[in-house]
């Protein structure tokens, strides 16, 4: 028997009317240019999205399109997400730091029909399309398109160059937004291909709603009318982990900031500048990001009572880090995890209130509980391992936000019996924390025990005088594999090999501590701000790194 | 083209699931007997769910079935509530005060083949099968049936009586729920009949889930792990608002208090009691309870640090009332609106932070703002007024908690292009607060002007003297309609209809007052605590009121 409640689907459409008139006086605040910010109020954003929508629709999208983006953190950027996926097309915001390969497939995968660009990132666009068959129109979040660039080259047939404040003069500031079904792809999001190639999954608007009233839920991000949040993900990751749309569906503000053009990441000085300057009471960032902060305020302090709760997600927190920012600056760290495939995020950190004060922070150290809608099992050998809290195995995931395939690939390998398989090796408690223990790839077999790469580089970074520390396993004749650790130390500090090794004591048990040493003055990571680790394999393949190699009891 | 999500149902099975596991410690407090606290740790409810599953399914019980439950609030009511929906039946309960004939009707309309019954109401169960064709098995809360009633009357064909603890004994404590269609109803609530006959709705899997995700919302009623809410909201009242399914997404414990038995609601003694004992951190109850309980403490008093909000909802909370629980206990009240077509939250009165100090005060004396998911419009004559703040209409809403229609019922007069008319009389902000001005029926039309019985009862009761107050319109002559109040002095207070009258100089216009007064000792409610103004406008009519007529510069 079917119940009597009103069968309307979950839209994007309905999250925008929403704010736009209940959450009318909340704003987004981009970057244009070199670092000016923008604030539009909501009612602003979600009239501006739908005379998108139309000028979108007399360029020829329709239902079923895909429409990308490649841009800063221009507040265009929050009115595309709503209006095309509103449409009942979906939105693919990539990231620029990506391949020319990798943008030219993405570009032609998805048969992208327009491509919505920042004017600082327009050579890179017209460079990729010029490889096109057909290229898009392509629409510069500009009032008149600059330069001698009035005609996309290399295309007889394609698109053209548009203006957006041209193309938006004199549109209606309504749409009648379609009735899609929910199941629609609203958005895309490709991984970041860490491990492999990029794939891509596509959101649906039941997913981004499931996802959004989530990340308002009290138990997780408590995103609420008033707030004011500083992220610094940006939009091609994972849409700032969905932050925009739960932002409109409870009306909170936010301040979605950019690195300098051509950085990757933001500055400690940048970060501090933008805390001093916005006073949020919310940040979502990542350790890495935190790290260069707690830096920064190091030698530059400055009063942080404005910040409730800072939500850091994108890999482990080292406990030192979390430490730091809790006794020197007050500031409460909330861990979360996810991946692209589960929109992102599947767990917040907060402690279970009936648990022992040692549990607690254990929980708060970890990646937080499973919320209700994403379920969670260890798997080693095929077999599912108790949620015991020290069972290790990799982490897979289901649920109404997690992918169940990627688009366009069908291979099965990331896949069993419906669950994702995470590629994080990891424990779940009881209570259904979380503790990733290290990535599949990157833990280290050694001699027939398994040794967390993350828990060596957090136990590196607890001395003083690091900065910044990468662990990655490299052959071993005796034991198959060992550590070895890339070190960055503090300017100024002076350590050797064996002074960090000895410190590891109390904190390391003596058979897991690196083997291999070497300092270096940046350590690769990837443009979410993530080590990478296949570069530096590569890197100590070709032997680019000058190793320090210690063993208990000798001297070096 | 639709997304790569998982399409996995949202089902109330899922719930229990996430609960038990996850919150394994959270706990529901009920009462047995004569106001016995028994406490189950939501492992044990879902365990024991799983075993009534299979006890059903042995009576017969399959999906697409009612089962009905009649019963105070014991801890088996909750078990009852998740375990018969995640069988894929839908769950019925009923109000032990609704008349015999409603409660026969009720059990012969939906074909109910199994009754869960309290020991203290299997008379009054027996009694109303009596006359059932078809009696249903009688599973009654208690180890063994006591008694001369282990057969049914008057039946030969029907079911017999169990002792549920016997069914129970030696089950599974596992079930393989199925995974149905999350449309499917899950739970069925009759409204409370105020205004004619009481007419059903079917919540859906799917229509729980997204209420009880808002009930989680930072900016709704915040439920989380650690918290203790404390109910008095009886489960046949929309399912105590939903509160057990909320609590058990989210790891809240819930004490489900219920009156002595006999009595419809709570005095203010055993409330304060239920305080004292419990220290909640959240209340959920009616303006009527509170009013008792404030009356209490005034000669009793007793520290309230414990509590963080009180949510109240089924009618508007007076002024007098909000601000004595700021001032002289330190709460705060937090008001919420919806009915059983409403699941029933559709509203939550937080203020918004960008509000001026005098709008936040208008927002949280309303009804509160609309979340995502909840579409409302004002309606007057057939057709829709602005959203002003002051524009006054029937309030009409939409959305996937809120009914389309009525069970078996096909008539049409409450639902309007797929709206729902509410029968409220409101206004609405232009951010989306909602004011509750009086009900369709109660609002008194006086000289071509409308009255609002609720403001004038919200006045009246700023007097220290009065306790309780009522207004309803009577027949006038020459205006039409003119408001009379029934007053409820306190105990010991003394005071002339003039005296009162004159009491609510600067806060009623004169033309508004109330021309006719009676004394009384106590104002008819209904059996969920709201005024019952069709019993006071027959009494009324029967002349069953002493009433004193006043009129402007009379000196009655």
């Amino acid at each position: 028997m079917f119940g009597t409640m009103l069968e309307t689907p979950l839209l994007v459409s309905r999250i925008l009317d929403h704010a736009a008139e209940r959450h009318s006086g909340s704003t987004v605040t981009g970057f244009v240019g070199d670092m000016v910010p923008r604030t539009s109020r909501f009612d602003v954003i979600a009239a501006r999205a739908a005379a998108t929508a139309h000028a979108l629709t007399d360029l020829g999208v329709s239902e079923g399109d895909v429409v990308a983006v490649l841009s800063g953190s221009r507040p265009e950027v929050i009115e595309s997400m709503f209006a095309i996926p509103s449409m009942g097309a979906a939105v693919l915001s990539l990231n620029v730091f990506r391949s020319r390969s990798f943008l030219l497939a993405a570009l032609r995968d998805n048969d992208v029909s327009v491509l919505l660009v920042d004017p600082e990132l327009l050579p890179r666009a017209l460079d990729v399309i010029g490889d096109l068959e057909h290229a898009p129109h392509v629409v510069v979040f500009d009032d008149e398109v600059h330069g001698d660039t009035t005609a996309l080259p290399g295309d007889a047939q394609g698109g053209q160059l548009h203006a957006l404040e041209a193309l938006l003069d004199g549109r209606p500031t309504t749409f009648p937004w379609p009735a899609v079904d929910e199941r629609t792809a609203a958005a895309l999001a490709y991984t970041s291909g860490t491990t492999g190639l990029s794939k891509a999954v596509a959101f649906t608007h039941r997913s981004i709603w499931l996802h959004s009233m989530q990340m308002c839920m009290a138990e997780s991000a408590a995103l609420r009318s008033g707030d004011s949040v500083l992220t610094t993900v940006p939009m091609h990751h994972v849409l700032s982990w969905g932050l925009p749309y739960a932002a409109f569906m409870t009306g909170a503000s936010i301040i979605t900031a950019r690195p300098r053009p051509g950085q990757a990441m933001h500055s400690g000085r940048e970060l501090a500048e933008l805390l001093a300057t916005f006073r949020p009471n919310k940040v979502a960032t990542t350790p890495a990001s935190l790290q260069r902060l707690l830096r920064h305020l190091e030698n530059h302090p400055q009063p942080l009572g404005h910040l409730g709760e800072v939500l850091v997600g994108g890999s482990p927190v080292p406990e030192a880090l979390f430490d730091a920012f809790v006794t020197r600056h007050g500031v409460t760290i909330m861990q979360a995890y996810g991946l692209t495939e589960s929109s992102p995020i599947a767990t917040f950190a907060r402690a279970d209130p009936h648990s022992s004060a040692t549990h607690r922070r254990a929980q708060i150290l970890g990646q937080g509980r499973f919320p209700a809608g994403v379920d969670a099992r260890i798997v080693e050998s095929g077999r599912v391992l108790p949620n015991d809290g020290w069972s290790v195995g990799e982490l897979q995931l289901r649920g109404p936000w997690v992918t169940a395939r990627y688009l366009g690939d069908d291979s099965t390998d990331r896949f069993v019996d419906g669950w994702l398989r995470t590629g994080d090796m990891a424990t779940i408690s009881p209570r259904g924390y979380l503790d990733v223990v290290d990535r599949v790839d990157d833990i280290i077999a050694s001699g027939g025990e398994l040794i967390s790469s993350v828990e060596l580089e957090h136990a590196v970074l607890r001395d003083d005088r690091v900065a910044d520390a990468a662990v990655i396993g490299v052959p071993d004749e005796r034991w198959g594999n060992r550590p070895m650790v890339l070190v960055h130390l503090k300017p100024g500090a002076t350590a050797t090999a064996r002074a960090l090794w000895d410190s590891l004591e109390g904190h390391v048990d003596l058979w897991k501590r690196p083997d291999h040493w070497a300092f270096v003055d940046d350590i690769p990571r990837t443009s979410v701000g993530k080590y990478d680790k296949r570069a530096i394999r590569s890197l100590h393949a070709e032997g680019a790194y000058r190793v320090t190699t210690i063993s208990p009891g000798s001297a070096t």
